[in-house]
């Protein structure tokens, strides 16, 4: 980055008002879009699947944003890896479906092929000198999270260890590893990434925007309300592992940890999951047994999170497309081996989340469409959006990092 | 605008070679655009509807061009308002519908509501702190003009006083004021906005390009024809108000008033209107009760123009909507309480205006892409296109204004 | 050009590899991209058409790229012109169809009308001192290679003595003043314009992603069987004309000429033309009276080849439509007189090089996808690609040239 725009982000950062929605620039500026990726997209890390998605050797998918795509694969000795979508000869697009199954990756240009493991297989016609050891794949980060497998673009992403420190029993308890997937859907949205995901990170909308939600979970209520729905939920579940707090990003950003929040919310009285009467939808996940009416909000990384009911669990992953586009991918997962038809009925599983997120796709468009004038000013943020606030911070301080 | 932008917008006005074409750089130069919106459409004042729009309190209708888009309201005490249509809380578009009738505003995001007159109403769980008198919308500036309604988005926009002057009585007796809508259409054009307003500002292509309109006006034909017939046709109506002449840029400009134009013209022998055959189309507007054979033109501010025959009204609005595309908004107006079926067959009444406008939007788009080319070089104007050149001189004026 | 970006680009070309695909820069970077224009598009030669296209006066054709088109013209005396498409009044596209026949060339908009040789014919209104002979259409220069007709938009293009010296004999015998257009498709490609170039001069990628060329045409077989084909293909024959091996670049340039290439290849045992099965497929093309087995590759200036099988010949001509996308116009030609459905087939005689040409389109595609990618880094280059590296050696020797 330039001198010239890294002081015009500087400033920007200096500029903005605490307790207000971004200033305009930060939705609208190109240096600070090729900021935010240097600074995100390409550094932190991104949730890519679940390992249930790619079960068998050869299995892959790829993971898709701005210029880049990432191919996750099941490799030949059982691991799973990530590579650059990039054909190391001219630069081919290699893997052309968004998954599949393979033996090798073969380009669809000049026949090179890569073992799943990345190496260089074969290569016609190649020069003496060709070394087949230095044109492998250019590997991509990966660890695995319970069976959730995150991938990030750095050659020195963040450490997880204090994220794992902290979650790693929850999220065993809560039999994150023994998922599969029901359902995967992309919402392409006409506004910046910033905007989906501050939508994300609020309830305020939630009463006049998302009735189906608000019928379910305390969140849409008044702060005064919630809150006390919170604290009754809370105090009838003492010491039950899933009623736990966590916001660590700023303290542990210093030390090159990556960020993570965890809190357990409760539902609305009689409701014990996300489904459109609020009523029980599949099977159990984890070491579950009952219903205890709640639901556990998990995010790892700046653009990952996790909605995880009793019986089901929501990822949701927003990556931009360009500075004006982005995408929100939704995952609904369900515990391994439940089969459509027979242990859930997949319209039911759906149906919250798909009209919830269709519904904002079109009011972040709208704000887009607002932020877009010369006359928008950043305006006062209620008590309900604190949590956007709370990522806003680390926004700011991740977008314009202290020099070391 | 950086000292660059400036000088090199300088250097291009001073350029500019008068009795030719734009050079290229005018339709190219996305800081000339910048520099036009800043000029022009966010300064000078700009049509936004008749009263007869929006009759009722809570009638709105939007105004959108480029990123900006502006609520034109008749307000709680019956006048009529204008605001931002954004809210002030995250910067959402707050009135999606072009036009409706609403009692308040609420913003589809956080239901964040405003009175008509663009007081905050409600926002839920805001900070103690929180001003509801520091957080209505945007005001924008407004005039009526007879019936006309325009807007301004300056804070200190030109002043209207002059126009009013000459104009407020002719305006009167042409009943104005006393309109009603009969149609509108918005035509997409792919060009740059000046590419569609000069083509508006001359005639010189009507006898190739309009068949249908240059057998109803001698406005057509070549400048000799059509000066004969012109005196002759001001010969017959001495002292009618109609016949007056005002081209009111120059002078008025350096002392803050808005621009204004108005000239009134001959039809062809036998026509008396402008419809596919010339014949009367529609009830008589104001005062006025019987044919002249002629029309009178009217231009308020650089990119808002009407045409007014005995029996009808046409309003042509120019706006851009980027440095290469623009629309004209097209009206219809009739005289209040004419009703379609009854008093006038819409079909007939805009169907010279319709083919005309049509034919405009390929034969622009044309032009734009001849003067995409590296190779387009402005070219001498005919003696047809002076009401063009009057427009450039003070487009070329406005864009680069002496320093105060 | 700008210091700066003058600068940029010799950097980008100091710092290219040899030996290796380009660096990303060449297919990412704007400024880089009007270089090209400068260089290459609106220097060197291009292929128009072939005079049989426009075989009576006032036949035309348009031949378009970026915001550039150039009419081709059969004049009032028979000569070939070529002129921009621009009126010299405001500026419009004068001629809107891609080929028709006409007397004079009027604009849609004003009407000027201009000779098939250019002079402007007729301008309504114009004042006292305009000059008609001032006001023809702009000439582009024109040279006819047998039939070929070449167009450069340069005051002072290369010279094409050379090429007449090497090739005029050849060309003759083969009859390219003597052929016909059976066929023309324009394939537009999702990619910068080089990446289809490159496409075109390597048979690397023919065996895994060309099949039905793969069949026909020895080239796509590996360097060793395939210099064993050619040497015992020319050792069949002797002193004929066709074969002969020109690769005349960079000498030439230095020297004010237009570069070419010619060379003779084989195709495979018992395939004598370019079809699906590698039969005849229309009559014999100039002096030619029996197959050999084999195929002309024929270049001249740096975006136009043709392929001169026997029984007909294939043009192909590369031209940006921007920064990211480009067309490969395709001709198909047989010999003068030859008729579609006595004659040849023309869906036998198009087969090949359409199903060949659709799968570049996307194997292309693929390949900006990847170069896209802030990872993709210029790859090394196998032994079938050095035509290629013979390519790209010119292309940065224009792109940078030394300073005189």
């Amino acid at each position: 980055m330039s001198v010239t725009s890294s002081r015009k982000i500087s400033t920007a950062v200096a500029a903005q008002q605490r307790g207000h929605s971004l200033d305009r620039i930060f939705y609208k500026d190109e240096d600070i879009y090729q900021a935010e990726l240097d600074q995100f997209f390409l550094k932190h890390w991104i949730f890519a699947a679940h390992t249930s998605q790619i079960p068998d050797i050869g299995n892959y998918l790829n993971l898709n944003f701005d210029s880049e795509s990432i191919i996750v694969v099941r490799s030949e000795n059982n691991e799973i890896k990530a590579h650059l979508n990039i054909c190391r000869h001219r630069g081919s697009r290699l893997c052309i479906e968004d998954s599949g199954t393979t033996k090798r990756f073969t380009c669809p240009y000049h026949a090179w092929s890569y073992r799943l493991n990345g190496e260089l297989a074969t290569a016609r016609n190649m020069p003496d000198d060709f070394d087949y050891a230095e044109n492998g794949l250019h590997s991509v980060k990966l660890e695995l999270v319970g069976g959730l497998i995150f991938i990030s673009l750095s050659a020195s992403p963040p450490s997880l260890k204090a994220m794992r420190n902290d979650l790693g029993g929850l999220l065993s308890h809560l039999g994150i590893d023994r998922l599969s997937l029901a359902h995967q859907k992309r919402y392409v949205i006409q506004a910046n990434w910033k905007l989906a995901l501050e939508n994300y990170q609020e309830c305020y909308h939630c009463a006049p925007s998302h009735h189906e939600f608000a019928k379910i979970h305390a969140m849409a209520k008044s702060p005064e309300v919630y809150q006390k729905l919170k604290s009754e939920y809370w105090a009838k579940y003492p010491n039950n592992i899933k009623f736990q707090q966590f916001s660590r990003y700023f303290g542990l950003a210093e030390h090159g940890q990556e960020g993570y929040q965890y809190d357990r919310n409760p539902l609305l009285p009689n409701k014990v999951s996300g489904s459109k009467s609020g009523a029980a939808v599949a099977p159990f996940i984890g070491d579950l047994e009952s219903y205890d009416g709640g639901a556990s909000e998990l995010m790892i990384g700046p653009v990952s999170f996790f909605l995880i009911y009793d019986d089901h669990v929501l990822g949701y992953r927003f990556l931009p497309l360009s500075k004006d586009q982005c995408v929100c991918d939704v995952f609904w997962f369900v515990v391994e081996n439940a089969h459509n038809g027979r242990d859930y009925d997949l319209d039911q599983l759906t149906w919250l989340w798909d009209v919830t997120t269709q519904a904002d796709k079109t009011i972040i468009a709208n704000n887009q469409k607002g932020v877009n004038s010369r006359f928008y000013k950043s305006g006062r943020l209620s008590e309900m959006e604190t949590f956007q606030q709370c990522f806003l911070d680390w926004y700011l301080q991740m977008l314009s990092p202290k020099a070391d």
